[in-house]
């Protein structure tokens, strides 16, 4: 492999995932909602993708790893995702880790933290004990995608 | 008014709402779920009645006061219920206290206190500042539904 190869991101890496959740976050800031993006990937598969839609649908409920959770146990058949890992945009907030709690997800990717919304401010503990946690990947490009969305909206007003 | 009356519920108070609520709950046991109700009241008026689906809808996320949330802001046409009072038979988890503080409640009423799983084991400031906190309501005849519930399920178990 030559050296013009060294930032090709990996196949199956969490970059590599990653990249499709931000992608759903930029779906969102398309549709003028709060750019979030997530994916649900099972076996190097991504099984569920959404993006914020509290705007249109009308509903604080509606964040991207909440529906992420129900499309991907609708697609295991099964509510408990042990064996799945969720790729998030950003660090998701206290409802969303409660939920992610409860599906007793196998791992979590977050990339842009949260200080202030985060689930972290809340407990640091409310992940399910097995659920193992990496974060920070594809922060940067989170992050100013939030900041570009909240100053867009800002000078809109 | 005679003696007799002192126990009758009075219309509209939060006794009376409970009671829905927790017949809510009897709907969700009957379904074999975790017995668990939710309505939400709006200018005395019940707007959402929803109850735990989690076994039957297959998704962890299907709690009696979510689904109350997401039910109650589509009757509103606001996803803020600001004005609104959430009757829930059992004290809210992390996920559904989240999810709460996102739609800015008025006032929340539970019954049972869930000293597990309940939100204020995980952080009590959870909700919204500005909401309203009433428990205890019906909590015995809430718990004695639960705790009959997990019997059961321990014996056919």
């Amino acid at each position: 492999m030559s050296d013009d190869n060294t930032d090709m991101i990996q196949p199956f890496s969490d970059e590599y995932f990653m990249k499709s959740a931000f992608q759903q976050a930029i779906n969102a800031f398309e549709k003028k909602e709060v750019p979030v993006g997530a994916v649900i990937v099972s076996k190097n598969k991504i099984i569920a993708r959404a993006h914020n839609l509290t705007e249109q649908l009308n509903d604080v409920t509606a964040h991207a790893e909440m529906q992420a959770i129900t499309a991907a146990a609708n697609h295991l058949g099964s509510k408990y995702l042990t064996k799945c890992t969720l790729y998030v945009t950003l660090e998701p907030c206290g409802m969303c880790a409660g939920g992610l709690a409860w599906s007793q997800i196998g791992r979590i990717v977050f990339g842009a933290s949260d200080l202030n919304l985060g689930y972290r401010a809340i407990n640091p503990k409310m992940l399910h004990p097995k659920t193992e946690l990496i974060k920070g990947i594809m922060a940067d490009e989170s992050s100013a995608l939030l900041k570009q969305f909240f100053q867009e909206r800002r000078s809109d007003s």
